[in-house]
């Protein structure tokens, strides 16, 4: 038997924690947080759970069908929150409904999201509303929006900086961190006519694919409470999924969108790097660019996204206030015909194989396309493991300084997965700058393999898991290599929903699998075909570099050939 | 008095050299490289020089005007070689010129060039010759051009991997370094219709803003024999001053190009970093991204530049074989009215300030701009010192890890000012990963304060010198503040030149000046009004970060306003 503290070889975890320190300087400033984020859970947009959140989680509780059956909201609440955001922007545009009105509904359905998934970590509906108000006014006076996104609820991770509010990152040491001034794309956003009311749950030092902090904990998948809503874009997955928002913003630098978009049930795009901007917030890999971080939407519809992506760079030209972010307008895409496609679906990347429930999705999805007329052809894995090997190398190729830094400063207990992904690559090994070089010489190389690839044989999109299993359990996800590849090589990379959910009756091993390495063992050891029931099976879609908007395009027309309609489930 | 060995603190130099080694193993090898360039020397493209060019040198000889004083061309030479690019392209699309003819009139003055400037490595015009025919055989077949730069010679930097060529970058260790493919960039050209015949000169290491080197010694200014061409694309300002080419192609990490476009008395972009491709190749600071090297043309006029830019990118599409460029069109954009255009210009960058010949440049300018309605305003450095300081550490940051190997695998003998540079910033100091990326931190911040500076104050453009000097003496240009403030902060930059030349009659200093630091005695201490007669002087224009076009766009109304027109100077 495989225990994920026999990987723990490469930081030996000493000097981080500091429990006097922690409980005596803190704790108390953490209690505090705590009763602010429960004082904004205003009584008109709670209610009354079947039972607490923790025993529906040990019954695989459904939030999302339980929404809906028992009617937690108005029909008038469902025809707003079960909308895409571009109608939303287009009704109040035109009048029919007011920013009030779709925010009122928003903070209804996104408090009970946060009631059932702990996906928020700073919930201020009073000020929501008030700027709902000021957008109604603005409209009532001048006869037009403030810009295409005039009062659109969007939700933002945590790690954002939020003027005049505590951003923190997951990190308690940053409990008194008080920016002065929004992020780049909080400002732009904003400007563009959004409305703020929640920041989201995020793990601490933002490197798990699930959720855990000192703050509030991790955050659950909405179609399944037992299981973790990914991370480390946690609440983001959550609260979109569940529909308490039309457009969530995460990050990601080895999963962190894809991860909560898939576990959760929503959609979400890993842009290319610098399209989008991440100027502005906490992070533990500041000043690191071998493997960069990127911002980018989580929806509920492949349309959405590209809403989003077109209103936010057309419209508010990241490029003109945070100069890393490249002139490069969204293109108008039209959605490909079908019969015009080649894509190359990864059944396995040989790091791990797929659990049955992403074979069963990758195998329908890809007999479904190939019968809608697509090109169907098998990804035979271009060097994943030395991929995987020097991805994890240059996440903790500073030895981990950083990260020791923002969490020794607190001396706050370290969660089991922050032990785990401190001890990637060579942990706290210190590496020299000519090192980190040969890193990045191996990732352009790469890089340049896999656009060969696609070059040569003529394929438009690889399709792949988005990790070998559905939604894991909390704090059993180890393995990123799905992921973290298209950061390394940096490929832009949607994830749709397949429109299937695992099933206890036939995602079962065919016989006993046998692992080829004690990672695989590990995580395959943690799937049993009654744990992960109703989990949503949700897939990458990754194209060529900067062509964001292809790989967007590309998800529409396999969202119609596989009919899957997040607005409209269980209906 | 300052020596420049009083700046050797940080690398001892120790374990480079080895002259045995140097000496039985390479010296032969040298002697066989230097016999093929001469090789390269066709009598039918020769001239007799007037004198030796060492004893040319010596007396500060003027090659341009001698070219023309002394007709080493046909009228029909001299017509072709005075065309701009895009006329030459133009008129052998309408069959008026033949490639041939086009190649032949460049192959000589390319040749007389080489004679005067030792600006290249590598000749072979019979190779080109061929090309030429076999384009001329397409365009007699098919009636129309291969592409948009169809018979169009295009002389490389020899750093650039050439297919089949030794390919060594000024490192005697790879003069058995012989490439199968060519650099991306080369094939984007030679896809496009270019004729290659030359590769041009450069320093050991790539860099100096000078050229010297093991194998064929440095280049010299056409304008005065007695001055460097600059570094590091030291050929390519030399050849192209001279007009013995169309377009050169050079790099620039710190100054490599602009540097010897303003000395040797040329135009020169250096875009913004990833929208030219640099893929394939040999430097010392591969897997260094701290400061990227970008490429770039060198041109006679910034029509050129622009005409260069949009075949290479628009037709060419880098992004398509090299990954790491970006898809960003370049954009057709008006020449700007002087009336709407607000230009702040650096007098001097607080680090050394500029002889008289430079401070006399900007001082034209910035009156012949304002007197043209342009709004012209003073630049006052922001935080130069640190961007210096920052940016020369990021160069040694590996503690000089790959230069030491690229030089001491043949233990040639280090240049002087290979010395120089290898003992900037922190010099042989290994850096660990997390000081990296302090280094990083500190340059985002400058490139977002320099890009708020811009926006907030309403300037288009900075006006700086390239260097606080004319062209200077071989092996006596220590100081790159002016121009690597623009790599580091990644913001397009175009040198122009003035249409003025030193004149030791005018370029005298007021008073004896009073240094303010070592470096600043160590570089004005060099200037003589004396010694750098007929020196061309050409300055700076730098735009926003990949607002490449309007930085160009600019440059035309500015050369405008100063009437240079270098195809027909002493007609």
């Amino acid at each position: 038997m495989v225990a994920y503290t026999d990987f723990f070889l490469h930081d030996t975890l000493d000097n981080y924690e500091d429990n006097a320190k922690f409980t005596s300087e803190y704790l108390p400033k953490l209690e505090k947080y705590r009763a602010d984020l429960a004082a904004g859970l205003l009584p008109e947009n709670t209610v009354e759970l079947p039972a607490p959140a923790t025993e529906l989680a040990a019954k695989q509780f459904n939030a999302v069908k339980y929404l809906r059956e028992n009617k937690l909201l108005t029909d008038e609440e469902f025809s707003i929150t079960d909308s895409p955001a571009h109608e939303i922007v287009a009704k109040i545009a035109k009048g029919e409904w007011t920013a009030v009105q779709v925010f009122k509904a928003f903070a209804k359905r996104g408090t009970i999201a946060h009631q059932f998934t702990n996906c928020a970590l700073d919930l201020f509906p009073d000020e929501g509303l008030k700027r709902a108000q000021e957008l109604d006014e603005y409209f009532a006076k001048n006869g037009k929006t403030i810009g295409p996104l005039h009062g659109l609820p969007v939700s933002l991770k945590e790690q954002m900086n939020y003027k005049n509010k505590i951003t923190h990152g997951g990190y308690v040491s940053m409990i008194n961190n008080i920016p002065t001034t929004h992020a780049i794309t909080t400002q732009i956003l904003e400007n563009l006519g959004a409305v703020f009311y929640v920041r989201t749950n995020q793990p601490q030092t933002l490197m798990h694919l699930c959720g855990n902090n000192n703050f509030i904990g991790h955050s659950r998948c909405p179609y399944n409470l037992g299981l973790t809503s990914g991370g480390s874009s946690s609440g983001e997955g959550a609260i979109v999924a569940f529909g308490g928002t039309p457009v969530g913003i995460g990050s990601d630098i080895g999963g962190s969108i894809r991860g909560p978009a898939a576990f959760s049930g929503c959609v979400g795009l890993r842009p290319t790097t610098n399209r989008f901007s991440k100027a502005g917030g906490i992070s533990g890999g500041a000043g690191q660019e071998s493997v960069p971080a990127v911002e980018g939407p989580l929806t509920r519809s492949v349309d959405d996204i590209d809403f989003l992506m077109d209103a936010y760079i057309n419209e508010g030209k990241p490029w003109i206030t945070d100069c890393t972010t490249y002139p490069l307008a969204w293109r108008k895409v039209e959605k490909p015909k079908p019969e015009t496609l080649t894509v190359a679906i990864m059944y396995d990347d040989g790091i791990v194989k797929p659990t049955p429930p992403i074979a069963r999705g990758l195998k329908v999805v890809a007999e479904k396309l190939a019968a809608a007329g697509v090109k169907v052809v098998e990804f035979k894995p271009i060097k994943t493991q030395l991929a995987r090997d020097t991805v994890n190398k240059m996440y903790c190729c500073d030895g981990n300084y950083m990260q020791r830094k923002l969490l020794a400063d607190s001396g706050e207990p370290l969660c089991k997965l922050t032990k785990w992904s401190l001890n990637y690559g060579d942990g706290a090994k210190v590496y020299e700058v000519a090192d980190n070089r040969k890193l990045n010489i191996i990732r352009d190389q790469l890089k340049q393999e896999y656009t060969n690839f696609l070059n040569e044989n003529d394929i438009d999109f690889i399709i792949s898991p988005t990790y070998s299993n559905v939604a894991p359990r909390p704090e059993e996800v180890y393995n990123w290599s799905y992921t973290s590849l298209f950061n390394l090589i940096d490929f832009p990379t949607l994830v749709i929903q397949t429109g299937l959910f695992q099933d206890p009756a036939v995602d079962k091993f065919d016989k006993p699998f046998e692992a080829r390495s004690d990672l695989e063992a590990l995580e395959l050891g943690n799937y049993d075909p009654e744990g992960f029931v109703g989990a949503p099976i949700g897939l990458q879609i990754t194209g060529r570099r900067y062509f964001d908007e292809e790989v967007v395009a590309a998800g529409k027309t396999f969202v119609d050939i596989l009919k899957v309609d997040l607005f409209n489930l269980y209906k």
